[in-house]
């Protein structure tokens, strides 16, 4: 059937939404929540059929932004559509329903339709529900990433070795990335670095990054600023490396679940090329690992993982008991790290994790023959190399090369927090400050955070302060410093104080979820 | 935030949107599909927001059909919105995902907010296919049966006694209600029968009963011709008794997955007031049950849940190897059932299922004295009281009470299929009956089906006729009759032919799924 583009001037979060006059929608078979096939010029995909009765008249198709987009479409202009053949890869996901193992021509099939908006969110829900709890195996998780891979866009640098870092996230503060990637690429390395923004954190490295220069990168510019600097730091939603991980986060984010995680991280690295490749995975209670031992386990999948992807895996199983530095939050975090690289401060765990996580590349890259990498990278950061790479990532990115901490804007509006009592931090609750970090308005208000002054093992006298919280309104503020009272985020007390707290009616469980990866 | 209605026009199929201009909805913190609350007179809601730039102006907000249905808008009136707080379901659905079992207070939560539009379709999904994954024990069916009570209408006939029958699908043909119900009225039961439209198969009880009366009766309608008649058969969907089951088919449907089976069918009776049940479970190969072992599983639950909820149930594991009956498809059913209760013809194997459904529960409510219950259905069917009953519903419903058959317009396009060999007809494949009476059009174009001439264990001659399918537009009678050529749906040959057929390479297993319920 030929209908006549009508622009509609609407948006749906990113679905493929079309609207046809009832009638039409009869005669073709496709009635509300039906997806008909649409093609103009050579391009074709799947959209969902909403129906109206007048304000589409017979012979149009209301389009919404999305697909006026993809197709690049004009009002009047003449499209075709067909109802939807019922896509087979519906029949693979309910395959999976029945707890059956798919293979990878089937698994492609599933995120090919995906990406082309051919499933609905029912069939995409419903498989992404089935892998979280059939699991998948490790054949699984390889087609996955390939299949990722395949639907994106690749990097294509030529060079002959690509090394990269990943956290999979969970830590608060964790502004690792922006120290450990000018070491590595000083160091001679290429690293093409890229991030996510904050799902369900107060920081992603992007948001943290973007404080400095733009992170926006498309993938050609990506390309050019690490041709030029060795490494970049940019962020990963313009690049279309894996499209479909957009849509899987679209729908593990409401249910709380992510069974994708390591196809996910790893196709981002295949799609960049990298055959090194240093996966962090902080650990502890406020962190998506709880244990060493669940660590460890998980490091396994990895490093088998990559094997069969064609990279060298090793993992770096790091302390995430409270947050890294004593910085939370977008502008903060950049302020913090920035201050370090230039060995203005010494946040020493943040230092120690970056040396540490640039070492183990360096060492399986081989370029640090002593094969103690840690002290090279140290070297590297302690003698201002590492500063002048990121100045030149910075300027190549189109950011101020000469930018100061002082230059950083944080919120206006802070408070501090003092401590009730004397004695020494016994722990800090990661999800607290990230509650307060939110609630004060990161990541979105990027000056707004908590500034942490103690960290555990701190001594601290009666009315010491312990935190301040910044933000860039007062409402926003306040609901902050609520948080920090209702559930206590830094527990000072003696060495001997055992009792956390008493359980006295049943608990209401308050459980974050990190999407983050 | 108030906001001034401007009516869309646009229908999504059931669910509830809303656009906002995008500056409002920045201002609101709802962004592409996330919710909104909103508010008119003492009714709320949560929809799901859409955005846009100009067709939606600032201070407005666009209402989709399904919510100005909700709320009876005007365009200009004025309505509230806020940001929706994030329902506690949805820690629900997480805890399900994680292979917890639920309480009622959980799935009752669950349930409202699914029927009041809080919940998305993702998270819906999710929740459906977790039953299906899982499993749900007899104390989630129940909780799930009570919960799709609770948020639906009542029906609340001031009767001491109320019986039902229902059949959990499956084998095409199946008329058999339309005989059931009057001969137990006339036997001076109440049977308050509500019946479903077709979703997978050729025709649904409602849509059988349709040709011979208005089924789309209100609650109020139902309960006057009740009262009345003692009987009645009328279409489910317009009587809201579980408004939660529609939203949950709209999800299983296109994931073949049928996890509500039990929960969905007692909810409905439980919502009628029936103390008595009988459940018909057609078992075979082509039907829902392959086994008889299975059905008598299924009967347990039936019963135990029956027992949770205060209704006795008795199911009857009927033979469902082929069609009911010889006719397939709304208008031949129509046609057949009323030839048959006119005593006019003897489709003995549809004779026989209605006599024995009736009779069981003539004997559960000790209305047949003598204990043979079938023996008095068969007598109240073979006297004209069955008869005389039914048109007296059929005028009740604001049909024509004195309908003859041949009043019944069936399709006129029609194409006969005859024999290849002699011998006797060995089996019969329900899917492929069904699928050539729904090509026909069935069951939409109401004269469309398949109307067997044949039945198992008939003898053939060389060229004799084995069934007519009829349709009422020639292109659709085309497609029917290609069917019956690829997948030969009658098998003729003598009784010792083994072999159904070869397998030579790998076949492609055609399944059908069955969703009626």
């Amino acid at each position: 059937m030929k209908l006549k583009v009508k622009l509609l001037d609407l948006e749906a979060g990113g679905k493929f939404i079309v609207v046809l006059n009832r009638e039409d929608a009869e005669d073709l078979g496709a009635s509300g929540l039906s997806r008909v096939k649409m093609s103009s010029g050579s391009k074709s995909m799947a959209a969902i059929v909403n129906v109206a009765v007048e304000s589409v008249p017979r012979g149009y198709i209301g389009i919404y932004n999305e697909v006026k987009k993809y197709f690049n479409l004009k009002d009047g202009e003449e499209v075709d559509v067909e109802v939807a053949q019922f896509p087979t890869s519906v029949y693979y996901i309910r395959n999976k329903l029945n707890g059956k193992k798919l293979a990878y021509e089937e698994i492609l099939e599933i995120v090919k339709d995906m990406v082309s908006g051919v499933l609905s969110e029912i069939e995409i829900a419903a498989f992404v529900t089935a892998l979280h709890t059939f699991g998948l195996d490790l054949d699984e998780a390889t087609s996955l990433s390939l299949s990722m891979v395949e639907t994106g866009k690749k990097l294509d640098l030529k060079r002959p070795l690509i090394v990269d870092k990943h956290s999979i996230g969970g830590v608060p503060g964790d502004k690792t990335t922006l120290l450990a990637v000018p070491i590595i690429a000083a160091s001679g390395l290429t690293i093409p670095k890229s991030s996510s923004r904050s799902i369900t954190s107060a920081a992603g490295t992007a948001d943290r990054a973007e404080v400095l220069m733009p992170v926006n990168l498309g993938i050609d510019e990506m390309r050019e600023v690490v041709e030029k600097t060795n490494g970049c730091i940019v962020w990963g939603g313009a690049l279309d490396l894996a499209p479909a991980d957009d849509i899987f986060i679209r729908v593990e984010h409401p249910l709380s679940i992510d069974p994708l995680l390591l196809p996910s991280i790893m196709s981002k690295k295949k799609a960049v090329g990298a055959s090194l490749l240093v996966v962090d995975i902080p650990t502890g209670r406020g962190t998506k690992v709880k244990t060493i031992g669940e660590a460890d386990l998980l490091a396994k999948d990895f490093m088998e993982l990559g094997r069969r992807l064609g990279i060298k895996v090793r993992c770096a199983v790091t302390y995430g008991e409270q947050p890294v530095g004593y910085a939370v939050g977008p502008a903060l975090e950049a302020w913090e790290a920035l201050n370090a690289i230039m060995g203005r401060s010494q946040p020493y765990d943040l230092i120690d994790k970056a040396v540490h996580i640039a070492g183990m590349l360096l060492e399986m890259s081989g370029k640090s023959e002593s094969g103690c990498g840690w002290e090279m990278a140290l070297e590297v950061l302690k003698t201002g190399r590492a500063e002048e790479k990121l100045r030149e990532i910075i300027g190549a990115q189109g950011g101020d090369p000469k930018i100061k901490p002082d230059d950083i804007p944080l919120g206006s509006e802070k408070i501090t927090v003092y401590s009730r009592r004397k004695g020494i931090v016994l722990w800090i609750d990661n999800a607290s400050i990230v509650e307060a970090a939110r609630l004060a308005g990161a990541p979105k208000d990027k000056g707004a955070g908590v500034l942490l002054h103690k960290k555990i093992g701190d001594k601290v006298s009666e009315a010491e302060s312990l935190a301040t919280i910044f933000a860039e309104r007062a409402g926003k503020l306040e609901r902050a410093i609520n948080i920090f009272e209702d559930f206590p985020a830094i527990g000072v007390g003696d060495r001997m104080n055992m009792l956390i707290h008493e359980v006295r009616e049943r608990p209401v469980a308050k459980k974050a979820f990190i999407l983050e990866r």
